[in-house]
Parts: structure tokens; sequence; C-alpha cells
């Protein structure tokens, strides 16, 4: 395994870089006149969700709103007419945070009950939905941005197939449940479509809107999916090693929800037989005993698994850096993407 | 009430016109290959509900298809490059039905088990997002069909603004659930959303790549909107009257689940206060007794809620017809617009 040399690697690389600062205001103010109009009650449901119902706060880092601004800014563009797109990307990844939490079961996300858990099933998969339509318009909005339409056409081309690709993640995500023979390489496939597509997305479409030349479109893109991944890794160590200082959430919380998350698949893939059985035989239990989370995350350990998940983590997230390498950048633009990297492989929570 | 005289609403106007039979061969066709070439489970589940994996047939009419194909010829175009769209309609419907067979706990649609009843409901989520993400690529396709980058980009938003239309409706639903204070006036309201707003965007979508004048966008519109009414208050009399021969569902079948319909809703603003509450009491019951469903179809015919349902159709039938009154077409086009009008008034089933 080799990985990308960057100074940004060390210091306090876990904190959030000053472009999440840059734009933050923007995004929230952009999220809130998208969502603000509606009476219905079904928007005081998507208000809430995104943390705009009780409080000035913007629930989530919003990652996806960032990338797309950033390489939007990254390609010459101005970033200002790329914010129809942040805020489609931004609606686009909560509906399917809605969708997620009903078909996981989630009663709480980011320390809140989760809509199907306030307003029952039926309401919240339509909450999901309008989420994903609004998403959708919001996109369309680029045409009164100065943006050509056959970009926006091809904007909206991209978004859809990006949220397509997502949802077949989210199928394949759901097909690994209770299999004991899932691979490192099928897990790597399935984030790569569940959260590495829209991460794709988000910097292809900053790129396109940019204005950039269809190789700089591409490689935004590859790195953008390459973040992905290694937002995913991270956020599967987080889930089973991070602090509940900064999680909010007890060591563990991934197993005692028995989600199949990196370390888990290798594990399986790397224990012995009798190992294996037993985390098996485990995660077909309602619920777990702590002593018995304990013993799966000692499996882990004897494994190595959490050091495997950093390293890999590592490894796509130099090769995020190197799939920009050819690309010519401004050196403030190479510093934060830098930033940016470093931040998804080290950040904890 | 007056209603539109017509010939058409004499004689054999249940059959499926002629209109349904021209374009049923080339809309399957377009459906298969729409959904044919993914691999995953997911297209599997697709391919299921739509009807194309247990064979030829088409499940259901394709109401959405032959209304775009229709406008589109009717104003002058090749009803050939208007397939994409009637494609994304047909798509759309069905993502539809699927997360409406999850919200309303229906394990049976067209006499064969759901999709949530078959593969689980987080599964079938997915799926009904996929078909909607099938849609709206779908749809994009009309670029390849000589339409204009600012028409597809046109008939994107109208698209959009209809599925999210659809949605509220949808969510308005939901939320009659179990209230006895609903009016005629709320529910004509929701089911304008629920299912006229398809119906509308539909023959919108039509005339638009049809290259009709925008009056005459506007009154297909209006029309196909229109035929919703028509259509979703038919259902509601089959709902309950209907002959089991052709529906195959035994007659009270949506008393027996307890829906909200027009005969219900006009019933309960008609009814005596001791009625109202004892269907109040009757519908908030998880199972009801044969002998409930029939008390209640009594208290239907006591206020004539059938004749009204049928008086409400048909008024909105003559008003369909007459939104195209000023529009110029040619006398076949308005002959086969009775005939599917007239269709949707007295169909059987």
């Amino acid at each position: 395994l080799t990985t990308y040399p960057t100074k940004a690697l060390t210091g306090a690389s876990h904190l959030l870089p000053s472009l999440f600062h840059r734009y933050r205001k923007y995004v929230e103010r952009s999220l809130r006149s998208a969502l603000d109009d509606g009476k219905s009650g079904l928007y005081q449901m998507l208000r809430y969700h995104i943390g705009l119902a009780d409080g000035p706060v913007l629930q989530g880092k919003a990652v996806r709103p960032v990338l797309c601004l950033f390489a939007s800014e990254a390609s010459g563009g101005k970033w200002q007419n790329a914010m129809p797109a942040a805020v489609a990307l931004e609606l686009a990844h909560n509906f399917s945070l809605i969708h997620d939490d009903i078909q996981d079961g989630d009663i709480e996300r980011r320390h809140r009950p989760t809509l199907w858990y306030l307003w029952g099933t039926p309401k919240a998969l339509a909450a999901g939905n309008a989420m994903w339509a609004m998403a959708d318009l919001a996109l369309l909005k680029l045409a009164g941005y100065g943006v050509r339409s056959e970009v926006v056409l091809r904007a909206s081309g991209v978004m859809t197939e990006g949220c397509l690709e997502m949802i077949l993640g989210q199928h394949l995500d759901l097909s690994f449940e209770g299999r004991l023979d899932i691979t490192v390489n099928d897990y790597m496939d399935m984030i790569s479509k569940k959260t590495g597509a829209l991460m794709d997305v988000s910097s292809r479409l900053g790129a396109l809107i940019g204005n950039a030349d269809p190789d700089t479109v591409s490689a935004f893109g590859r790195c953008g999916r390459l973040l992905g991944l290694v937002f995913q890794i991270r956020d599967d160590i987080l889930g089973i090693w991070g602090d509940t200082k900064n999680t909010g959430k007890p060591m563990g919380n991934d197993i005692r929800k028995r989600k199949m998350t990196l370390p888990v698949v290798y594990t399986l893939e790397h224990a012995s037989q009798a190992t294996r059985k037993e985390i098996g035989r485990l995660f077909q239990k309602e619920t777990l005993a702590e002593e018995e989370v304990t013993r799966i995350i000692a499996a882990m350990e004897s494994v190595n698994a959490q050091r495997y998940s950093r390293i890999l983590a590592k490894q796509k997230c130099s090769q995020a850096l190197r799939a920009m390498g050819d690309i010519s950048m401004q050196p403030w633009a190479r510093k934060e993407l830098e930033e940016l990297s470093s931040f998804l492989l080290t950040r904890e929570n």
C-alpha cells in the first residue's frame, strides 16, 4: 500500500477545514429558501429533518455541497453559479437518509428522532420522495444562473444516474444482510455505489458548471468517488472505535446494530472458520449482550481489522489526490483539496 | 349539473377504445427495453412489478402513456417522438404504486403479490426509488428524438413538479385517515393532486412535444387533470359497487379496507350525526364483519352516494371535453378524445 505524501495529513487535520466555513452560510440560506415556501405538513417534516425547523444550525457537514462548490471554484468558475447543484445534492443526500432510516429501522439520527419514528413510515416515505423531487427542481434552477440548457440537461442526467447508482448501492447493502460470504471487494463495490456515486456526482457537477474541460470533469468525478470511499471507511471505523465524546454514540455502536461494515467484512474474510461461524451466529440475534459486542471487537482486533481499514482509507485518499495529479489547478485549490481529503480521512465525528 | 352531450357516452363505451390498441405494442416494447439491461436484483423486481417478468402482457391499461402519445399526435406531432415521455410517465406511475402498496400495507395488486410482500419493505422501497430514477432517465432520452434542449428541460420540470404534486397528494390522503371532517371539497383537492397531477402532466407533455402552442398545451393539461378526476371517481365507485366478475375484487372491497373514497366522504358529509358516528367507529376497527360492510353500504345508498359520485364523474368528464372546446383539433382526434373520456367514465374494471 502506497500513500500520497502530504503535509495536510499531519497537524489538526481532523478539524473542519476553512473551506467548509467559506460556503456554509450560503448553503444554509439556499437550503432554507428551497424548503421555505411550502405550507403542506410535508414541508414541515423536510425542514425538521434538515434541521432548519428548530434552530439556525444546518445538521451535518454538508460535504456534498462543499465538494461541488469547491470543484466549481477550483475549475475557474464562480462557485455562486453552482449553488443550485449544491442544494440539489444536499437534498438528494437527505432523501437517501430519510429512506435509509426507514429501511434500517433507525430511531435516531444526529441525536434527534427520525422522521418515520415521529410521523410513521407511510408519511416519512412520502417526505423522502418529496425531498428528492425538491432536489431535482433545485438542480433545474441552474438555468437561471447563466448555465446553458445543454449543460443543465447534462447535469440533470449526471445527477439522476448518480442517484440511481446510490439506490442500487443501498439495495446491494440490504442484500448483504445476514450473509457471511461477502468479500472486501464486494463491500468496496457496494460503498462505491452507495456513498461514492453521489460524491462523484458532487465534484463532477461542480467542475461541469465551472466549465472545466472533459478530462478535468472526469478527474473530479473519480476524485470525488474515492473521497466517498474514504468518508465511508472512516465512518465504519468511527462506528466501532469512535470516541463517544465526539460521535455521541457508544463504542461498538455499529456492532450492536449488526451492520456489515468494512471491519466486519474483513474480519469474516480473515478470521478462523470458528470465529466466522461465531460472528455469523451473533449477527443473527435480535439484540447483542455487551459481552458479545466486546467479543466481536476482540475478534476484529485479533486480525488487525482496524489497522487494515485505516490503511485502506489512507490508500483511497492518496488515489483521490493522484486522480487530480495531472490536472492543472491553482496552488490554493490543491492545498484546499489536500485539507479536505485529510479531514475526511481523520475526522473524529 | 350539466353534462357534455356526446354519442360516445352510449353504446359499448366501457370497452378499451381503439386508441389504446394503437400504441400498446410500442409502449410495451419501449418499457421492456427501458428495464431490460440491468442485471441487479432490483431490476428483476421492477420487471416483475410492471408485469414484464412473467409473460408478454403489460399489467394495467397504460392510461398515462396513451394520453401522452394521443396529445402529441392530436397536436400534429409524431407520436413516436413522445415515446420517451410516455415511458417515463408509466414508470413514474409505477413508482407511486410500489410506494403506495407499502404505505397502505396492500398485499396484492392486479391479482399478484406486491413487491414489499414478496421482498420486504426495505427492498421494495429501493425498487420504487429505482423506478422513479428510471423514469427521469427515460424522459431525458427525448433529446435523442429531435426534441430541443429547452423543450426537454421544460418537460423535465413539468414532470418533476407533477411528481411532487402527486407525492403531496399521497401525503394528504394519508393525513385524511381516521378523520370524519373531510369534505367533498377536501377530497377533490386531494385527488386532483394524487391522481390528477400525473394525468395533467401526461397530456401536457404530449402537447409540448407535439409543438402545440402554449394555450393548447395548457388546455391539454387541464383536460388531462379532469380526466384524472373522472378516472379516480370511477375507481372509487368500482371499489364499492364494482362487479366481482370484472374487478376481480369482492363487492365493498374499499369499505373493507376502510378507504376514504368519494362515496364515503360524501356520506359522512350528508348522513345524520348518528350514522356519521357509527361509520367513524367502524372505520377505526382493525377488520370489519361482512354485516358491518353491508350496513355501511346501506348508509351510503340512503344518501344516494353512488348516484352523486356518478353525476360528479360525468360532470368532470364534460368539463374535460369543454376544456378542449376552443382548441382546434382534427375531427378524428376529437372523436378519439370523446371515446377515451367516455371509457374512463364507464369502464367496468
